[in-house]
């Protein structure tokens, strides 16, 4: 008989709403105002906030980051170098493949080489949200390798 | 010329997180294990948590919970009364309105008598769920008239 | 610092696999026409068998049963009984909830008292769909508690 | 305690049918055919009309441009240069984020610094749109800075 399941690992709430909070802080130090969105490696919600002055668009972009980042097990931002040095994928990737973010600011979260899950951050410029993702990845311990 | 705006208060992100971490705890005492999602008076999102063992299904159930609590301004359990005293909504509200959860769970946030967002809870039985983010309205002093 | 992760347990492929191979002999032998779905914990598939004079209808039948049973742990048999004796749930669940499923052919996997998994069986009626997808779960001693 | 809320204005419904107005006056006096659309600062609609001879696609078109600009706080046609001129949203913002329009004709309605909402017109070719918005902005002085 074949064996019945594969063990895997996923995010838990203390640590997704730790990444939330230091997210939060680093953003707070520099004046931005953004939603972060920690989901699992199935691209389920565990953690979110949205601060006070971040626009409405940004909860959808922050969770569509991250189940893209969790669910492909690629950052956004390396989807879009992906996507953009191959013609077929240029065309077809972002706009058909169901909540696929292909600009930076989803990230996985990475513990003993394994995606357990995803962060993803929306409300300013994707190189400010990417790096504000950064930071709560180093905090834990879980960035992934370049 | 018109007045060009009206004023409205939304939940603080501060007071929602505050708000998660009240029923989460409330939860834990009880031994369940549930998704709280709070938004705000237009059901964009402010904070979520889902507990480890929550199962996957209680975090579209919390945010519609949610949602539908803060875009009627009505609670979830309240919607069931008048869906079942009313033959037209009860055939056609709940299948025919996005979002809408007519079960117990989801309950408006209310600041000095206006609706300033929504928790919704998911996860275990409607009355435990309902009960859990009674808690949290409670510990901020937003609970709204029965 | 939080702990990182948690551990939990999927479907193994091979096991899924099986169980779809076990399912559509076990439908032969009865003469039905049957799709099949297992999927994983959190609901993405994992394998699937749609027999040749199975109707079309069946497939996205199959992948809800196996999505309600996976992501809410429960059987979709069980949740018609949930919804007919729980007023609230009988209004609102079922229409309420995305690819919600509430009756017969769906079924939780589960290994050691967790459930990695699910079944879902759509083609015949529902009493054979459910009993389709228990032989199934007991070719691989996967049936969770009644 | 955290504080509660937070406040914010709203465009009101009298100021959002002013604005319809002169934008349709304004169409008409051009001889033009369009839909106009005034939302809130959440992206929900306050006011709306369709011109006699404006096309059905116009009416989706300006509810989306007046969602993108209320929720992102930017007008489409800014949106145009900012994903021209940055690799990454030049891919992957206009298909991957929900109703997102990047071509002339929703603009933010601006009070006191702050965005109360956004109007859309669609119709005709997104510069008159654009320039029909404009006028409706400046009737009530709401027009943001360039």
């Amino acid at each position: 008989m074949a064996p019945i399941a594969v063990p895997k690992f996923a995010i838990a709430v203390d640590c997704a709403q730790q990444m939330v909070d230091v997210a939060r802080k680093h953003a707070e130090s520099l004046g931005k105002q953004v939603s972060i969105a920690v989901c699992d490696e199935s691209g389920f919600l565990v953690a979110f906030a949205r601060m006070d002055d971040a626009n409405p668009s940004s909860v959808k972009i922050a969770l569509d980051k991250a189940y893209t980042a969790a669910t492909t097990r690629i950052a956004t931002h390396k989807w879009f170098e992906i996507v953009t040095t191959d013609e077929q994928l240029k065309v077809g990737a972002a706009v058909g493949v169901e909540r696929m973010i292909v600009f930076g600011g989803g990230q996985p979260i990475v513990h003993e080489g394994a995606v357990i899950g995803a962060i993803g951050v929306s409300g300013g410029h994707w190189t400010g949200d990417t790096e504000i993702g950064t930071v709560a990845l180093d905090a834990v311990g879980a960035r992934g390798p370049e």
